[in-house]
């Protein structure tokens, strides 16, 4: 084994970073949000980064596997789901709830393993690739684009510490998208709905339509709307929707929806992993899978989930929660190998006013350029970091797991989420 | 793009190797069968190995690939779909007859290619990994388990100038099973069957069953029987089979067997392509498919099957048709990555008394070491290269496109192949 790849030392930072007061269906982002920072550091005196969710369920799943890391090869990454399994094997297990943001289905321990595992993927990946001279695309087999093109993602959201201003009706949303179109460049536009009554969202998109005529639209209720719900949107809005994103909760619910519109469906909340792949497909339930490698277990997984889309004749999209440009200089390498990425990728990336990266990514005509440097492409920024470590050291715990329904209830102690 | 990964020549060898008179369904093995070697070389001089079918129509896709692959990198494998699709547009299109060996479903333009980009994305793997020092299993995730198991493939075969002599009766098929057990320690056993009718085929697997109780054993028509033929043997071996492998041919009748036998069905027939997976797998025809990195274009390929397989519940295994080292190289490599190769691969290596690799690989215990070193692990001997070369310049033809049926008509002709 090559000494200079071996895992000398992992470092675990978790960080709260500034976050929007973004709504959706579970309540609002907090104003700051947990992200922990993955850097594997082998031997040979290379660093390599990795970036997951930061909740305190995530960090024991880590802590352990970080231990264990050491002594292996970087290029060891098939090996991680064994060794998370053995190292976290009962971390998790009782809690099976729905996550607390609620936006990525049930949470099971296999998911939350999964999760911490693609952030030591990507870090040993970026320390593989610096280490050797390559790009992470160059070992996921290379790339098949230069560029990525990403998608603007328009929220609903109240007055902040930010200068986005609130957006809560038509006029706001359209407003937003103007900045996004003008400073970006993206093309696509997502709108997170499930905030309001559907006939406020649908007047929404009907403005962005107005405002943006042949753009690619899609909403996302994250399941908050009833089968009837979602295919009256469906049928208000059927002639400029690119896809309608996981209308309703469950496989069930959206085949069935599927079967009665010729919208297509997208998801992110009913396939998050390969156990529940087979059920959908089946079902017809939909016709785009937002793949994103922070559920899946990494950019090899994301790999395989595009085989299987593309094996089965599914189209494939790629899924944002808050991040940073760790992970967006992951996705970026990922997506650049995926031959059946036809849709523009999310990405929260342009909401966050913080990072610990240097220099930031900068988007152009709404997509970024796949870097060929060595690794991710990215380089620590260790002020931000401590910074950011600092501000999650003196948290008193209240905003160290993400909780939108609580910061709701902050507002609006009777707030509960609304089903239509 | 680093100038030392720049392809700077590609070599294509077409050989004739030694083949002893191995018998399936659809003839024999002609004394001599074609293989065609794939060398890669860098512009930092170091060369990679990949191996294929030798007949002309690839030969034919393999020169304009080699010629456009000048000047790339042999890191962008994933690019290597298109570039073939480019190169080969017309190649073989016409072209959908059954494949001379008729061993491995109809034959299309599209298998034809990614047979030819297998070897390339080899070569080029193997380059990569020669070039940065990692064995190619890294390069594709890093190995999951130390040693690779294969079985034992047992032929009807005629007395040849091997030194195996005849086997065409149970006692013959023990005798050999006996030396492979001696010589290679191979725990499992498959028989090619479909030569003789099917009471002679039970009766020798059943001999194999009381001569090693409790050893895997497979069997394997080549889809020559009838469904309920299949079901028949089904129940007379339904004690001892690992699995049945393509009793009938085509999905619809290996589905109505599977619906009616507990026997696991195995094929490398009906599901050789990511398009034949969503009907096979939906329709329950097979339990275990048999990769095989040359029919699926490659090894990353092979990993996205695996993976498919992983998903459905549907289990693996490996095929193999006749090969060399560099290819037996491949298939160990690729084998150590893949968590859910729970069946001991195929391997027709031990048949082949001529090889183009140096030392020869040794199986222990009916397993191979994975190997450790840069790229494959294996070295071109040069001379035995060009001595095979040499034969397959002197053959007038006959022997360059394999064809089984035509080698049993030079012995018998008026033979056809008999279903049953």
């Amino acid at each position: 084994m090559d000494a200079k790849l071996i895992v000398d030392e992992v470092r675990l930072t978790p960080i709260l970073i500034s976050d929007p007061p973004l709504l959706n269906t579970q309540g609002v982002h907090q104003p700051h949000t947990p992200r922990l920072v993955v850097e594997v550091v082998t031997r040979g005196g290379v660093s390599g980064l990795g970036e997951t969710y930061g909740d305190g369920v995530y960090l024991d799943i880590a802590q352990p596997l970080a231990e264990a890391l050491s002594g292996r090869s970087v290029a060891d990454v098939n090996g991680l789901f064994a060794l998370t399994a053995e190292t976290a094997d009962t971390v998790g297990t009782e809690d099976s709830r729905v996550d607390a943001s609620g936006l990525r289905g049930v949470r099971t321990a296999d998911k939350l393993r999964l999760s911490v595992v693609s952030a030591f993927e990507t870090a040993c990946l970026d320390a593989l690739g610096r280490t050797l001279g390559l790009p992470v695309h160059a070992l996921l087999g290379g790339k098949v684009r230069d560029e990525v093109e990403y998608s603007a993602y328009l929220f609903y959201k109240w007055a902040g510490t930010d200068d986005w201003g609130a957006a809560l009706d038509p006029a706001g949303i359209v407003a937003q998208a103007r900045r996004f179109d003008r400073e970006y460049g993206f093309r696509s536009f997502k709108l997170k709905g499930g905030v309001f009554e559907p006939e406020r969202e649908i007047a929404a998109v009907r403005a962005l339509a107005d405002a943006f005529p042949g753009r690619p639209l899609r909403l996302d209720p994250n399941g908050a709307w009833s089968v009837e719900t979602s295919l009256a949107v469906a049928r208000e809005l059927e002639d400029v929707l690119e896809y309608l994103e996981d209308p309703a909760s469950g496989t069930a619910a959206m085949a069935e929806i599927a079967a009665r519109t010729d919208v297509p469906l997208a998801t992110n909340m009913c396939v998050t992993t390969f156990e529940e792949v087979p059920e959908a497909f089946a079902a017809g339930a939909v016709r785009i899978v937002l793949c994103d490698h922070h559920y899946w277990g990494g950019l090899h997984r994301t790999r395989e989930l595009a085989a299987l889309c593309r094996t089965y004749g599914v189209g494939l999209s790629m899924h944002s929660n808050t991040h940073l440009g760790i992970s967006l200089a992951a996705m970026t390498q990922v997506a650049a190998t995926l031959p059946g990425l036809h849709h523009a990728c999310d990405t929260h990336y342009p909401w966050q006013t913080e990072d610990v990266v240097t220099p930031r990514p900068v988007f152009r005509a709404g997509r970024l350029t796949v870097s060929d440097a060595p690794g991710l492409g990215v380089d620590l920024d260790r002020e931000a970091l401590a910074t950011l470590h600092e501000r999650w050291l003196a948290d008193e715990g209240t905003l160290r797991d993400r909780d939108d329904a609580a910061a709701m209830r902050r507002a609006h102690p009777n707030w509960a989420p609304t089903r239509w």
